[in-house]
């Protein structure tokens, strides 16, 4: 039996939507999901023992952050990324393969393509031009064989392929992992967005058969694959297909550094993914993008927005996102969502809240970032239910109709 | 009835320390405790909700601080710090003197004695030198009246007096609340000293009398007179006289900035406060600290360290502190403090928290400060116990060999 598999309980009449569950070695989903962001094994303010009341079935760290610090090994030695942090749910690691690109992209690395192809098969294995890398100080090259890249931390020089990329998530030991892939521009023309497409399925394949070779960790952990093609459609179905016929124990869509090159498609990339197998939209998560998502068949969705939004005051409610720091909610005694049945909500005011980060007190990223993820994942959990009731068009209608973006 | 008084279960054979209640209109503390700082009606990244898992009993906010933000108004209509924050037990208020003065200092405030007597009585009321505060920016100016300072977020001009502390402290609705007092600099010579303690009494009977003013508030919160006097035993004695004559609910002891001004003469205060009533050892609780007061008869403790020392990694252990970011725990396995049972220890280990730390996760500050809390509020937990097994001596000893400073 694979490790990671997927249920279906009901499927909805006139759309994609669907309600079932994901099965793992360390529980069992129920979805669409709301999977919460812990990139570096902690889900920032709120801990592990919060995650129950908070309705939080499972997270999604990192790879490369991991790698970075405090090492894979570390975290191997601890019992796995689990263990590590005091989570007994499942959890997700991602490839790193965006991280790679964005940190670069965030912090002004440059983006080179990749060097001639003559020279990587001379070198046999990866060729990066070092001088080019440590002098533009940070940096990711792409070849072939992998990425060589700089850590976003001190600039030291590290390269990631599809085989060390699975090695890492092994000893990281999530139980569902990710293919290592490349993330593109939403820029990109649309020859190198085919190239890259191209080279992240001979990732893909390299990734799985790597995963393969390893029995003991093949047993344990699901290998999903992601489909990519930026924004264009063909690409896009191109990559489902190809993707889709490798036999992973899901898919991954996604890994644009736009949402927009990728949801007005997404129907037809769910199309061409095999039915019986789990999806997940890497990285997308706000309320609007879900039902989206949903009505499109994916199953489980990530996104950093309710804790990086909470850290600095941004609320989300069933009328759309508030700042709670703002002078309006000063003296404003109601919950930061009305009728949300949170912890957060339940005890305390935005006038507290308010006060909080008015006052640089900690206490307010931590109680607005719980509420946030209470907020997404109750979100998915009534959808879900939406879906078992046969009702899932009218409450996404009637819930987007209250929801300013 | 009084609204906040005491009752004594045991006391020690060989010494002051004493096993009781203080019993408030929101619930009962017994004692010995550690009152938990939660200066802006917030304990430093710990949630309300987690209270009771730390053994959380009260805490004590500031009435300087939650007078500049969010304002006693705001606080009073939202119903008091306790349902202003989601904490339904009991609460002290700090008088704002400490304040006062310490946020002079601690940003370079000029203190200014205070002015030639015959201008204040002069102006009939408060008189400061509006040019010389606003010139020098942080400044704290005494008169017999009260102070007047700047405030230490945007250097705008305020007044305290003793009626205006309890004004402000009736309207923010502790259970507890103290008399506004002039807190000296450790240097302060005897002569200053004398006189700022003398005025200090001054402004206690002023308390009292507004507090005794107000009936409604009065039946509901208690008011605790200030024992000062610095290093000079003399002073501490005769302070302790005459504000343990002044029949208030309880005592505050301290109230300088150096905690070796005190702890030496403890035991002589002690001796010259009532019995019958509570003693409160203010802005001091480190473990040492702690078995010393006990050992001269106070009841409850507070201090910062155990959320300041947890918000840059500093962790109380049985065997003393440690930094928890040194490279030596980070593949530490163990509970950050072997055998403690608290929430953080129960599931988490030092490597993790170090790693926390290393990346600048903000659940690091939130774990260390939560497993310090713990710390020493199981501590005095613990020596109530051994109180009340009549082996306090005994634990005192057994701990502190222990414990490295």
């Amino acid at each position: 039996m694979r490790p990671v598999f997927y249920t279906q309980e009901v499927k909805a009449p006139n759309s994609r939507a669907r309600a079932g569950a994901i099965h793992t070695p360390h529980g069992t989903m129920q979805t669409p999901a709301f999977i919460a962001v812990g990139t570096k094994a902690s889900i920032k303010g709120i801990t592990p023992a919060q995650y129950q009341e908070l309705g939080i079935q499972s997270l999604i760290a990192n790879t490369y952050h991991l790698y970075l610090s405090p090492g894979e090994r570390l975290v191997e030695e601890a019992g796995g990324v689990g263990k590590f942090m005091g989570f007994s749910g499942p959890i997700m690691t991602d490839s790193g393969g965006f991280q790679v690109f964005s940190l670069g992209e965030g912090f002004g690395k440059k983006l080179s393509k990749f060097l001639p192809e003559e020279a990587t098969r001379e070198a046999g294995v990866a060729h990066y031009d070092e001088e080019l890398a440590t002098s533009h100080g940070k940096l990711a090259v792409i070849d072939e064989d992998g990425v060589s890249f700089t850590s976003h931390i001190n600039g030291s020089l590290h390269r990631f392929t599809p085989e060390r990329s699975i090695e890492i998530q092994h000893a990281l030991g999530a139980d569902i992992i990710y293919v290592f892939d490349e993330c593109t521009a939403p820029t990109a023309d649309y020859e190198y967005q085919k190239e890259a497409s191209e080279r992240t399925h001979r990732w893909a394949d390299r990734s799985l058969k790597a995963h393969r070779r390893n029995i003991e960790k093949n047993n344990q952990q699901g290998l999903y694959g992601i489909v990519q093609g930026g924004r264009f459609e063909d690409l896009r179905i191109e990559s489902a297909k190809t993707v889709g016929g490798m036999n992973f124990d899901g898919y991954g869509i996604g890994g644009s550094f736009s949402k927009h090159d990728i949801l007005g498609i997404l129907d037809k990339v769910n199309e061409n993914l095999p039915e019986e197998k789990p999806r997940h939209l890497l990285g997308i998560g706000e309320p609007e993008d879900i039902f989206i998502g949903v009505a499109a068949g994916v199953d489980t969705f990530d996104c950093v927005l309710p804790t990086r939004n909470g850290r600095t005051g941004g609320i989300y409610t069933k009328d759309g996102k508030i700042q709670i720091p703002n002078a309006e909610y000063v003296n404003d005694f109601g919950s930061l969502d009305p009728g949300c049945e949170c912890p957060v909500c339940k005890n305390h005011t935005r006038a507290y809240i308010s006060h909080l980060f008015r006052t640089y007190e900690m206490l307010g990223p931590v109680l607005a970032s719980m509420h946030n993820v209470y907020f997404l994942t109750n979100l998915t959990r009534t959808i879900r239910q939406s879906i078992l009731d046969g009702r899932f068009e009218e409450y996404k209608e009637s819930f987007l109709a209250r929801y300013k973006k």
